[in-house]
């Protein structure tokens, strides 16, 4: 048996509980931080005078040689390895001989090393995760660029609400993702703090230099107390929360999206790259990458709801229930690796109708024009809500448009509309009226667009 | 292109929405049970005249050509086999001609094939689950018989409440299961219809008879309705809510008995085959097996979780998010298919220390039956509950147990104390009196264990 | 101090804790129930010889007379009254004596009354969400009726894909809520089970009769084994599930209405009744009702989340983490008590518009009709599948809509097309040619419907 | 109707759809941060010019008016107030007139009114809750420095692992906690931002000076986009990820400390003032506080699943299935503001018992300080532990603890045992060992205490 335990039990492990047990089909993925977290280990219990250098460098070596192994492919796990941890020291000792590869573990538990490896794991897929969301950023900054010019309506509750331009409705997701990026940063300065050392749960026996080992792994600081340090998985928990929050802002942009490639909307059309096709229907294109998309927010809203039961009541420090946090991590690092990059391609590639958002901007989107009008003529706007509420149903009652209706209908119905009011039906205007800050002119929305230049180009 | 679809395509996929959209990673666990289906629809166009006899025996024999590749590990994938249909009919296409295998499809769709799939396959599934929570059922009974002899104290706020049986305690996991299992059984009567020939969503149009196609599978009724039929995945949510409800009882055995294995309770060892060790302290036995269980109870949840927002606000009728369903009830069965015959094992080999428990027997659990006593004698209960919680201080006070404090004392509290209370400290007694239905009274369990035989036995 | 305990405490709870841990802000809903369960333990234990026939009789008096408080309006709750079994053992006291009114918690505790009392208004509760959900079937029965004429687009993807009867959408409705009915009906046999007499967590010293209890309060049967009786909370979890799932079949119904109230779908019109307006944009009628019913999904699967992971990892039998069951299960029989009759009105007050349905009947629903020609013709399918996806594109290419394009460029792409293929643009023969079983055919649909009828009126 | 809207509709609301959506039952609790808003708005659209200055002091007085009657609890809600806005301007107008009231909503929405009043009002809480957090670090950290000298088993896996001060323990929360605030600081930053002047999606159209209303309402900045502005709800979501994180801390703290209030533990007693006794036992004593604790983390789970879903693909904007958002940002800052004073209470009223602590210090827990001994001696540390596994099954099978192993007995194991070993059997040394930082050594933990001092007097 190569456990790295065993010495006082008399029993081999049922194959059923080690089947359960096991996590190496799943942790072994931290393969080379874990051989990364073992050399900064190697070098901080030599510095701590309980190896020779000769032994610290021959064990850097053989393990070296274990990561050559699995970058090539030819690293062959054996059935009782349980771990990456027990992996890599059961063929570390191979190497190099059981003697010396039996004096790395010194001062050291899976405990706190495991945490060590998920922590450089994730150190790194963070980072790729925040490039990727950059570019999701850049994605949406050049749409709206191009969009600046059309005008569509936009939609509360699903019904047209008031003309907008594309642009304004592109950089809204902008700011979803770069609240979700300030989340990553902030989460990620919770996650990058060194946990080595720590031991099982009541710190190092050998002196070893926390600090130091931390600078060697690159860490910015250290976690500051070894039973929270192995007990604690609040930055996987953030991370999936923040992984969930993102895949609700994806979710939502596939709601839009699904919505506006209907017949019925028409506003946009897919690549056929990001589209498929009915094994029956043989018309059918069908927006499957949006779907999915909006799909997997429920997949990461279950991984975190997931991960946060299995903390819940757990009594400190380590059980073994923690071992489910690794495949929702993963689970969530990967969804997101796989889907933000193709969200950018998606947004950059489809294709928008402006005809077709221009035909569905009806006089009704003007009704607050209207009713502002009335306004500025000095009628209380709860009164000419009101009052315009009743020319809605005018129109509606005699079916024609808004605009259409004779002056002599609308001064039926207050005395203050007047000839000009056939100004205010013109939707440019209406959207240039709105420049305030955050608002849908053209000088509001490049005001926008210039912050968020800014932001990604830092 | 080997796509199903295609013909009005002008673009390949984007590999990046390739990898995204193709479920053959996942759902290539269906082979065995589309095929079956594949078969089925073979023999029903052939019945509705679409198929000759000759064409439809060539096509079950491709088909179970196809079967054995799978059955052997010979079966290839194809990087353009976006899912397990596609596959299969690619497969079949290369073995017997695309001209008869593109036939097969003929008044089928995706969508009503990949939910006759997977109701197949659960229904197997359902089946070894429904074995393994039997076969855990029994293990409680066994259990519950030998324990019989044994008192413990019962707890609630994990605080000792009055003595049971050993037999009492380990026959509530019983009940829970037995719940479990009518559970299952309900489910699986909606679950087990047959889905096919419902087509994409609006029925078959080659009046292929849905009944014979149900009877040829197996299924004891089908669908009512082509629209509900594709979109409807209530059977794989009642499941994943079986499967969280079976979980949460497993986790709340598992806290009992990981509590039990404390070195400050030791009611319980468990068997050297379900422990682990630790890399680090040598002396370590830990119950990583019952934790393990513990923890999958947060797994399960987020399986639940992340389906019923997956469906939440779906529009009519299939959407590309339902892909979400299959790695979810894949994930739930296989966790419980691991999880049951563990909890069995644990159960059937583990020790329990009745010396232990006796040890913990302690006279204030047996403060009720003093009330009991008071009540007998014609105190009204409320004021007998109060009189043993002020005898229950005393005793405190005086740093004896309750039975230890003179009658004086009890008299000094109580005129109705009298020399027969001595009578009360007799755990066995206590737990003898509780003889009406579900108490802990011998006989009342053997009620309970002999309804469980039965139920067991069926 | 009227606490229902207190005799060993030396002090008063901290007000903090006291405001923490009363219940009786929310569970005095069961002052009905906990009466109810009072009177028939009065009699059981007066059947056990624990109360004369007068005491019970006085006893079932002031239980009455506390009913009618209640009942009034004129109960008044007391600082310490920290739960609804507490404010009536207290109100009972003062009205018929302490004396007496102590005698009536003998031989019970609170862990089975409480449970007692949420089994028989859960009882009470799930008849009238029973009859909700039959009138809301009925609702969809009447307007699948009423809209049997009406052909439609049937959506997969929210694409078009096949016409379809507004029927057939509807009926999709009423088979899930269906299937809701016999779930409610499956979770109730096993709700539907007496508590009463397990006392705190190992039976009755009493010899009470369970099964005379039962039968006095209307369960079927009793629960088995009284360690699982307090601890269990399952029936609120299938509760809790089964309105998760009603309430994702509630969003699904609201998903497609809204999208139809769009001005560009335009299917449906909600009554002014289930609609609101802006406080700011005259012109806007929101489809608020169904807004909510679509949220009120997130809201149940939250209730069901939490009370799952409150009870995940939980050692037996009862702890007060279980006192977070009831303003779970009341907030989601709240939510379906409002939504059910809600869905119901809005359906039947909507208006449909056949005429935007049928303007959104485009040719290209008739693609499959198309490729089931060729077939007909003896074209394998998948061969006339690729061949219609090459006529939709040509159709594109020249901007037409398919069955416009000349039979000369039909012939083109394959010699089978002939004259006849006109007869492939009727939606109508296209909707009666699916006639199997589930089908969008009349005929099918008027089984439907038949079988439909028969499940509510039983 | 005093609705803000109804100009255009024809027929009153259905009472059942009314009840269903007015939300002035819950939103009522924004009555002040809505007025505050209006206040800041009535000054805004005056520096617009769309107020007199005599007509916005007279808006002013008159809300003013209508805040006063909230707070003396005067006001009057009337059955047409759908929400607080609603009441608030329909009040206002009976107070000062409605043609002035009908000036204040010029130009503003009920969608950026909503936000901005849950934003305002999340602000105030969060300096509650950010208090209560702080002071629960305080009453950690007066418990550590209570209990350096304190000496108890850690645990890993719920078995004895190592020795431990009990300030260690109590100084992980304080990290927990510490990590909490960080959170609750960085959430702040992003839900600190004027949403006022968005609109109802579009901006606007009167030129308000948003940064004006921010730096008048003490906001920092404003929103920076009219359609995320008012469909983000990301502010929410992120404070109860927090709150589901903070909430699984406390079940944590309460899981160890409901296990060390067992009669088998005994390493606390709770105060009286946080236990509630048994209705039934009159020994009982239950810590009913820190169950609620722990159960509180699944309904904070619950309400952060509930609003992911909700949010979950809702297309932009503004939906009312948002309207869930306030009930759940309630329940979860209620429960938090109820659970972190009474955590703190409990902390600091709990008796701590150092003797039964002591008493569970069994040998095993030096195990680890027997393998370094041996590491000491020269052999390499996976050989130590084995070795000294052999050990512990040695002393199992002769019934003996570790320590009273015979020297011989020993060195048949392994010759390196040498007189010296007697040393190791001594806790506080074992303890002081480990001075690495972040370890249980006194120095290490004075170290930490002296950097959380600073963290809460900052």
């Amino acid at each position: 048996m190569t456990t790295l335990w065993g010495g006082r039990f008399s029993q081999r492990p049922d194959p059923l509980a080690a089947r359960f047990t096991h996590s190496i089909g799943f942790d072994q993925r931290l393969w080379d931080a874990d051989i990364t977290g073992s050399i900064a280990w190697a070098r901080a219990i030599c510095r701590a005078g309980l190896l020779t250098e000769a032994e610290r460098d021959r064990l850097i070596e053989g393990l070296e040689a274990v990561r050559a192994e699995w970058a090539s492919g030819t690293f062959v796990i054996h059935p009782d390895d349980e771990d990456i941890h027990t992996a890599n020291e059961r063929r570390l000792g191979e190497i190099i001989g059981k003697d010396l590869a039996g004096k790395l573990h010194t001062g050291r538990s899976r405990n706190d090393q495991v945490v060590t490896d998920v922590r450089l794991w994730l150190r790194d897929v963070s980072r790729r995760l925040r490039d990727a969301l950059i570019d999701l950023q850049k994605a949406a900054i050049e749409r709206a660029e191009a969009g600046m010019d059309v005008l569509m309506p936009g939609y509360t509750h699903l019904q047209r609400a008031q003309p907008v331009r594309f642009a304004l409705w592109m950089m809204a997701y902008f700011w979803m993702w770069q609240r979700d990026r300030e989340r990553l940063d902030d989460l990620m300065r919770r996650a990058d703090l060194c946990p080595l050392g720590a031991g099982a749960l009541a710190g190092n026996p050998f002196s070893v230099d926390r600090h130091a080992l931390a600078e060697d792994l690159g860490f910015p600081d250290i976690t500051q107390n070894a039973m929270d340090t192995v007990s604690d998985r609040d930055f996987i928990l953030e991370f999936l929360s923040w992984a969930a929050i993102l895949g609700v802002h994806l979710s939502r942009l596939a709601a839009d999206l699904t919505l506006w490639c209907t017949a019925e909307f028409g506003f946009v059309t897919l690549s056929d790259k990001h589209s498929t096709g009915s094994s029956l229907m043989p018309q059918k294109k069908n927006p499957d990458t949006l779907e999915l998309l909006r799909g997997k927010a429920g997949r990461l809203i279950g991984d975190l709801t997931a991960l946060l039961t299995v903390v819940k009541g757990l009594p400190l420090t380590y059980n073994s229930d923690l071992q489910e946090d690794k495949e929702r991590l993963f689970d969530a690092a990967d969804t997101l690796m796989a889907a933000l990059p193709l969200a950018a391609a998606v947004l950059r590639e489809m294709t928008i109708h402006p005809d077709r958002m221009a035909a569905a901007l009806s006089d009704d989107l003007l009704a607050t024009d209207l009713a502002d009008y009335l306004v500025r003529k000095g009628m209380p706007f709860r009164e000419s809500h009101h009052v315009v509420g009743r020319v809605v149903r005018r129109a509606e009652e005699l079916g024609i448009p808004l605009s259409q209706l004779p002056l002599s209908e609308l001064q039926a119905i207050s005395p203050l509309f007047d000839q000009d009011v056939k100004d205010v039906w013109d939707f440019e205007r209406s959207v240039e009226r709105r420049r305030s800050a955050g608002g849908t002119a053209r000088a509001a929305i490049e005001v926008q667009i210039a912050q968020a230049r800014k932001l990604v180009e830092e």
